[in-house]
């Protein structure tokens, strides 16, 4: 086959932007292999032309001019790489419509604006693909979309923020939630203002794409049940290392029936679970499907160049890929309702404080017992004058547990505080009727 | 975009023939969504087409005869799934030849016979896809070829081998060799005849397929060193623990300059290491790329469900991209050379049995600085009147480490077996100078 020049333009020209052109520029040869197409940066849009850059394109590619990006028939596809809501929102829409197939890593706009933007896409004929935006160069939306296509997944569970990840790892190295989160911003792991990821709501953007490829069916990201770990404390992480487990802040999509429940919070992870061993600041995803049982991908969640060469990749799949009728489809084919937040059904481990005397625990058991929670370990200790009690429950649902708990809380022999977080088992989830 | 209908063919209709049939009927419509196309399967090639079947085809479905296969125009993919060098190869290069594209789940057939047969796909103008023959449903030959396009891999690391790996589980809980491979037997993992597994053979193709995709070069599967786990025991299995590691059965393709090294053999993986949480039945792979640092891919790596879902997505990608320029190349595009095998450098671990006595510890030392192997950690145990040295070199290479066991081995002061082992670090792999 000849190889065919292929003009594209970048919007953005941050690190994610210039680690995308020197992808595209070093790896031409292998890109021409396998599509026949050699990709060519011929316009990077960014907001001061003047200033200076690291990896600098020439003075003739660098732009300030959508308009000409929109006009240029010749360009075969758009990276947007510039991030925010808007104007990046505006930009790839009005790439779209005019028929421009676009690329983004742009969490937050897909979570936000995928129904509008899939909406564009196909008025405009054209692909709009977003691997970058969930876990970087982890290739989990290539993997739903053309790995597992039959396989009718049913739960994703994901540790797809390694801020929280690596605080968490440090932690049980027991460092403090401070010390650690201070550690984390030293090595450029966290921000300075940390919220959107000690809070949950980076992970809870990308737990909502990546349900809704996996379901076929809209999670908006108000949908998302969130909790972040600024409540985790050395207790419960010293609880899950005698318990054999590990605190984790996990995104989780389940599909029970045909109903949806999306949360991202803490959860106890089995040690022999595969998300258990994910350390520092690394992301895993487990796709968990009928033909494939689980399928776990682990790698970097971050970088510029890692985010890049997702990017690149995408590129390089619509190249190949036009003209065929192979994905150019929004992943959304249907409309699965919420489940109520509080059905969902799972083992839960119950962090409770009591006075220590006689007939206690028979009120709490009584209490448990009332909401159909039933106990499959318990561990007391003595602790200041009370007692600590820790439970590991049989399946319950959230909402029951959040009930006996607050039974629990308003009795007169409760002391401090009552917490609870799901447990997410080892191998052979399905059998604790995960789904 | 209207439905095309798209007929199918099988050949063979075991196990995974007969999944892959169900498959494709049960998700006609997401494939639909996926491509625009319905897969229809037309022809189901068999040996015996009386014979009773589970999930019997229509029997106007049911042939004996191939050539119907290569005269029918209509026919748009081909799924190999029969097994077996012969007659499967004959048969796939026919089809290739006719301008069939094929799909195949043949291990043998493509690490033996990968280059004639993507020769003759060239001349057919075909695709010939393969991602089932590489540990069943998890995507590795599709992240490697579409989402690693620009990484540059360098190193691959997998488990590739449900039986070996859960043997190797089963003796960290104690049970010696011989226990652990009858249990893997009685549970169906292993074979009556178990060496294909045992001796590492069926790990070496798979490791072969996977070298070969990831440096874009062939490696013959007489290029692979292989030891299997038959020398394992329980001592190395304790040392390993001792030390905080598990012994794994690993297959490691390695690119050093611009020469590679495959080989599959036991190995101590740290237990920070993705791959040493790998557990029981299951495989895992992890690509070590510039862009990517590393990626890592875990499910269960057999199955007739799980292969079949990997035929399914091969022949959706075939239909999805026909027509493009994408990916109908062969992954070859480069001849590298085979690095000599005692060139590869790695951190060991070595076991060593010696007289218990006055300059026997500086004797070994003395060898082991001939070959300017040094020592990173040193335990010695008695044991029945004589001493086991435990030792985990730092990076040396495998010759070196080869010549100096034979010193070593030599030594009048030598008692019982001295063996060694490859060490596989943590994170931070890339520290320790692998590739």
């Amino acid at each position: 086959m000849a190889s065919v020049d292929v003009p594209v333009a970048l919007l953005g020209y941050g690190t994610v932007g210039a680690a995308v052109h020197r992808l595209l520029e070093e790896s031409a040869d292998e890109i021409e292999r396998a599509t026949g197409h050699r990709l060519r940066v011929t316009h990077a849009l960014v907001r001061d032309t003047a200033k200076e850059r690291g990896f600098a394109p020439d003075a003739s590619v660098v732009t300030d001019d959508l308009d000409g990006i929109l006009r240029d028939d010749s360009i075969q596809v758009v990276a947007e790489v510039m991030g925010g809501v808007e104007p990046a929102g505006d930009y790839v829409l009005r790439l779209l419509r005019a028929g421009r197939p676009v690329v983004t890593a742009n969490k937050q706009l897909v979570a936000r604006h995928g129904a509008e933007l899939f909406e564009a896409a196909a008025a405009g004929g054209v692909q709009l693909r977003f691997e970058a935006s969930v876990c970087a160069a982890i290739p989990v939306i290539k993997v739903l979309r053309e790995s597992l296509i039959v396989t009718n997944v049913h739960q994703v569970l994901g540790i797809v923020n390694g801020t929280t990840n690596f605080i968490l790892s440090a932690m049980e190295k027991g460092r403090s939630y401070g010390d650690a989160l201070a550690e984390a911003q030293r090595l450029g792991f966290a921000e300075a203002d940390p919220t959107e990821d000690v809070a949950g709501l980076d992970a809870a953007a990308k737990t909502a794409i990546l349900a809704t490829v996996a379901f076929g069916s809209r999670v908006p990201i108000d949908w998302v049940g969130v909790e972040g770990i600024e409540h985790v404390t050395l207790d419960h992480v010293a609880a899950a290392h005698a318990l054999g487990m590990h605190v984790k802040l996990i995104g989780r999509a389940s599909l029970v029936g045909d109903r949806v429940d999306v949360r991202v919070g803490p959860a106890f992870v089995d040690g022999h679970h595969p998300l258990a061993a994910v350390e520092g600041a690394f992301n895993a995803v487990m796709l968990q499907g009928d033909a494939i049982r689980e399928i776990t991908l682990e790698g970097p969640g971050a970088g510029g160049i890692e985010t890049a060469s997702a990017v690149v990749a995408d590129m390089v799949s619509i190249v190949g890929t036009t003209g065929t009728g192979f994905l150019q489809n929004d992943p959304v084919w249907r409309s699965l309702e919420r489940l109520p937040p509080g059905d969902l059904a799972s083992p839960f481990y119950l962090r409770l404080e009591v006075e220590d005397r006689a007939g206690v625990l028979a009120r709490i058991a009584q209490e448990l017992a009332a909401e159909e929670v039933s106990v499959a370990q318990l561990v007391q200790q003595p602790s200041d004058g009370h007692a600590v009690l820790h439970i590991v429950t049989h399946e319950a649902s959230a909402g029951r547990v959040a009930g006996a708990l607050q039974a629990i809380r308003a009795l007169p022999e409760a002391r401090g505080e009552a917490s609870a977080m799901p447990v997410i088992s080892g191998r052979g989830v399905a059998e604790l009727g995960w789904a």
